[in-house]
């Protein structure tokens, strides 16, 4: 197991630095080329340069080309820029319709309800491995809105469940195996943020692994260490570091103040993450039920096409999403070079309207994109809505300083006016924990990884208000997180953690009663082999309840029960059908022609009394990861619940539910 | 609910300031005085002065009553030193012997063993809480080897605990109650570290609040939240920060050759932190065992003049935990004051004799210290200890850098000798992390803890490495951190969140069975109030079996059934005795002189069969905070097995288990 976890670690590790070097090259692509080695990104085309010296090495495609019309420049960089877009979205959508349909979306709504004991292993497949990594670097780097950090936890998963089936006491085991994929989505989040502590974090909170117990993890802990150590020998960035989006802490004091411009945007945060729930799940409805279900790759090169010419116009929206979340959380500094004028002191205005545009325009597209035939992440778009929001209104707050200096309100304000006392990369910082509060409705991990992310550490507590905040006003609006939201929208066997409160009800409420059910009965001299055999056949469930009279004697898994009839009726075949088999254990002596069936019987299976109240056998299902209880009063069987029952009364209200239920493939 | 916690969260951040202050002032006063103004400790008192002016305003006890001999000074100045230290800490022992002596030790494996379902009120009164406050200000400024955090989770507690009591519904529901107190001691670390983050670990992973759910997590995150800024608010430090020691990060890098020294010091950390448990401990039993035992306040005040005088003599003992910690985190900076010494760079193995001096000391005297009769926290003195040792370790490390600049090893190191490539005083920060893991064998709180408190962020893998390789070393000679030996030790009903694995074993093996029970056993017609009565009265357990013949009914707790018989025997004396009651629920038009007993019964008692495997028995103490399971075989009852049971499969091998379980005190 630890050997897994640690080569799950490791290529996790690599695999993420080298999608990272993959997905620069390629969006790169699309503006130009490297003079001295086409395989060269921007960067690293430019990294022999002296600062200060423009780069000649880096030539865009009319630069290559040698066009110098500035028109047909423009229009062929342009018409470069989208075909390269169209031609990557198109690719990944291929890949992923041909090859692995599970490897479309983020993955994290069926790693959750994997982790919850749902089983499915075909979304956990070598194809979907390799098609979800290849797939995700197209789809990056076609400018789609749409992150890397959801599908890498899918690729962390599916490596560690490729690896599990080395070892076959593991792969046969579903707890473990539970267990060891939880570690591994762990390590998929520590790679992707370069976050091993929020990687641990979000896989306690989001991944609910608190149900498996504090070994997970330990486990998750040691493999996120790994697969951080491993990104960082690998390096992809250069800058042997870890954070990626490092704020220079100029100002290492807040003002309280600030809470006023903070709590708006935590207010604004929870408001667009709850509108942008709702249109994401229209939008997926919608698709569901119209002409586009039956034309999946059409529908993904005609929206990235959309995408890449609205893109290109706004030039926030056209570079990528990460060098965009760099910028807005970076503060100005006169002595480096000014992104696209964002620190223009006199063009406030003008910054202020391009990326409020910028924020509406993504929600806009992202609510579309994530949901399509194609890997994508929810993170990276929520962050960079975020920032932009909060770069808005940190200049609007800046602006205000400036403009009135003196007023009451500033006074904590050091009193020379040109020193900064408003840092609007920090209401970036801020806008991003909102958003992604309101999106995610997740806390603790959240504030880790952004404060890990971006080295904040002195600005902890206003990041913690915000998301608290957020998720406040978010939660006015429906509890759900986005994905949860996908997972109810599927109808996935995913128990929500949340506590249940009953209102009087018991168990017997809920439960299907004995009646209604198909079970085994035997009486005193067991059941005849055929009406078994019968039994089994004619009902696809899961399992029986096995009765003696109406004694409860125990539960019998079809799976099982197949098992073990097939051979002895296979046997002797005249008059196999004719034995007798008995589920009550034999004293050796007795009738010996009677086969004793009782080791079928599953040692687990709880009986219950249907007075139990509600509440504490929903705490049973969500604790002890449980598909089924049996209720008996004195012994005598009185009826079934299972945790499709408990499900559904969690989302019996939920307006999306089993939207998506017959699955989009 | 939540008013409750809003309240306990700025109860706590104002009272944790307080205590600041007061415990630097009381500090403070053992070697000097302000001359304007008694009530300001020495910072305060010199506040005024302007930097590189020597500060007047603060005395020495010596210069305040003009004694000009040096011979005369230093005994003066160290007699004074040594019997306030007396003073305060036999006050503090006098004080919590008299009036609350739940109010010793730091409190944190009774709060484990509450949040895990002892029930324990004492424990939380509000004499506790007055009394461990001041008790706890007391023994800190008396230079004892202790510090305040452990205590003021405890603290936290109380307050809540107190607030709860104004609302009946919240103080009768032992689970609301529960949950409550988990909210408030996450809000008692965030206080005590100035690390909101790092208490919502601490209460994950330590108080191990993952049974209770995710609701759990959330309201300790706003509870946190709360009394940080509340502390934040008050400002006791006057820096406007909330990190407590922040390390200059003048190397933001680190290379990949300072793993070798680190590792050593995980490792070290690893061994000293196991050989400081067993210590412990064994100072514990000890103390129980022998003729101390009657004389605690004679106890505390002998070893408080011990360490005072062994703490005059070696200036790194002498100041205060904090400002030694602080120093041992920071760089050396040509700019400021050299803090005793420690940045002279040609007495480099005088200060790493003194460091390794400091650190053993403090080790055997901080054994000795936690257990005495006085509230006494953990953290500081083990954070202070491995800072030694890192610090040392570190000062090694950067002597054979300058003495070997060219070695192959330091090839990594900028090519200037004079520009610093080894940090000492991160090694102090590793050295803490080592340490810390392997006393108490936390992990990922750990981490967020120190990182919070340090700021040093491009740093997370080193630390969460040395917690990693620490807790492994520290594993392997006994898997109990700190606590859950004195949980052990005192026996408290705390079942270990670790996973159990049987080897084949069912319940039926660990089971009291049926027949060595005491049970209530009636027939059809049900039983005399008599009998019940007399089997109520015999025997003192919490609760007995109900069976009708060796049909099992359910459980009766023995509360409920003397509240229910009680009044029905005082209701008619004559004949009261004689009347006979039921636990089957009656039907109307049924004999009506037979009372109906059955709502006696509980509702939640699980009833399993006893071939049930072990480790799913253990699972579900663990995961649903039971007290007891009843097992029935076919309705027949078979046997049943109490927490306490389970508790002595986890416990059985551990040593020093229940060698103080008669309470101390």
């Amino acid at each position: 197991m630890w050997l897994i976890l640690v080569l799950t670690g490791v290529g996790v590790g690599v695999a993420g630095a080298w999608l990272d070097v993959l997905v620069r090259w390629l969006g790169d692509l699309r503006e130009g080329r490297c003079a001295y080695g086409f395989f060269y990104n921007q960067v690293a085309c430019c990294s022999e340069i002296e600062p200060g010296e423009v780069c000649t090495q880096w030539q865009t495609w009319s630069e290559y080309l040698h066009i110098r019309f500035i028109f047909a420049q423009s229009l062929l960089q342009s018409f470069i820029y989208v075909a390269l877009a169209v031609a990557f979205a198109g690719s990944a959508a291929v890949l992923v319709k041909t090859y692995a349909p599970y490897a479309f979306h983020t993955g994290i709504p069926e790693i959750k309800a994997i982790l919850n004991g749902y089983v499915l292993d075909a979304f956990l497949s070598p194809w979907t491995l390799l098609i979800k990594a290849l797939g995700l670097a197209l789809a990056v780097a076609s400018g789609l809105s749409l992150g890397k950090e959801g599908p890498l936890v899918h690729v962390s998963c599916c490596l560690a469940f490729l690896l599990s089936k080395m070892f076959k006491h593991l792969h046969r085991n579903e707890a473990r195996k539970r267990k060891m994929l939880a570690a591994a989505a762990v390590a998929g989040v520590s790679v992707a943020f370069g976050s091993p502590l929020g990687g641990v974090l979000f896989g306690l909170e989001e991944l609910d692994t608190f149900a498996s117990g504090t070994d997970v993890m330990w486990r998750g802990f040691v493999t996120s260490v790994i697969a951080a150590m491993a990104l960082q020998y690998v390096d992809p960035f250069g800058t042997s570091k870890l954070v990626l989006f490092q704020v220079t802490e100029a100002t290492t004091v807040w003002r309280w103040f600030e809470l006023i411009p903070w709590l708006f945007l935590a207010v604004l945060g929870g408001l667009f993450g709850s509108l942008f729930i709702k249109m994401n799940a229209a939008a997926a409805v919608y698709r569901h039920n119209s002409i586009l279900r039956s034309w999946p790759t059409l529908e993904v090169i005609g929206f990235s096409a959309i995408t890449a010419a609205v893109s290109y116009l706004v030039v926030f929206l056209r570079v990528q999403s990460m060098d965009l979340v760099a910028n807005l959380f970076q503060e100005c500094d006169p002595t480096k070079v000014d992104f696209h004028g964002l620190c223009n002191a006199t063009a406030i205005w003008a910054n202020v309207f391009l990326l409020v545009l910028t924020a509406i325009t993504k929600i806009a597209l992202t609510a579309w994109t994530f949901g399509m035939m194609i890997p994508a992440g929810i993170f990276l778009p929520t962050i960079a809505i975020g920032a932009c929001l909060g770069r808005a209104v940190g200049l609007i707050t800046q602006g205000l300083h400036r403009t009135f200096p003196t007023a009451w309100i500033f006074n904590s304000c050091p009193p020379d006016p040109t020193v900064r006392c408003v840092s609007p990369g920090f209401y970036a910082v801020i806008g991003a924990a909102a958003m992604l509060g309101g999106v995610t409705r997740m806390t603790i991990s959240l504030v880790v990884i952004l404060f890990e992310l971006t080295g904040a550490l002195s600005h902890v507590l206003p990041i913690m208000i915000a998301v608290m905040v957020s998720k406040w006003v978010g939660d006015y609006f429906g509890k759900e997180g986005i994905y949860t939201v996908w997972i109810a929208m599927r109808e996935y066997p995913w128990l929500p953690p949340a506590e249940f409160h009953d209102t009087g009800e018991t168990a017997a409420g809920v439960m299907k009663p004995a009646e209604r059910l198909v079970v085994i009965e035997q009486d005193e001299s067991g059941i005849t082999l055929k009406d078994l055999k019968r039994t089994v056949d004619t009902h696809p469930f899961h399992g029986f309840p096995v009765l003696l009279g109406d004694q409860l004697l125990g539960y019998a898994t079809r799976d099982n029960l197949i098992e073990a009839l097939v051979p002895l009726i296979v046997e002797d075949e005249n008059m196999g059908e004719q034995r007798k088999g008995t589920f009550v254990p034999r004293q050796s002596g007795q009738d010996a022609s009677i086969i004793d069936l009782s080791s079928l019987l599953e040692e687990s299976v709880l009986q219950l009394r249907p007075e139990m109240p509600l509440e504490l056998v929903v705490g049973m299902f969500q604790r002890l990861n449980l598909r089924h209880i049996l209720f008996s009063q004195r012994g005598r069987f009185a009826g079934m619940v299972t945790k499709t029952d408990i499900v559904r009364l969690f989302t019996a209200e939920f307006p999306y539910t089993a939207a998506l239920a017959e699955k989009l493939w």
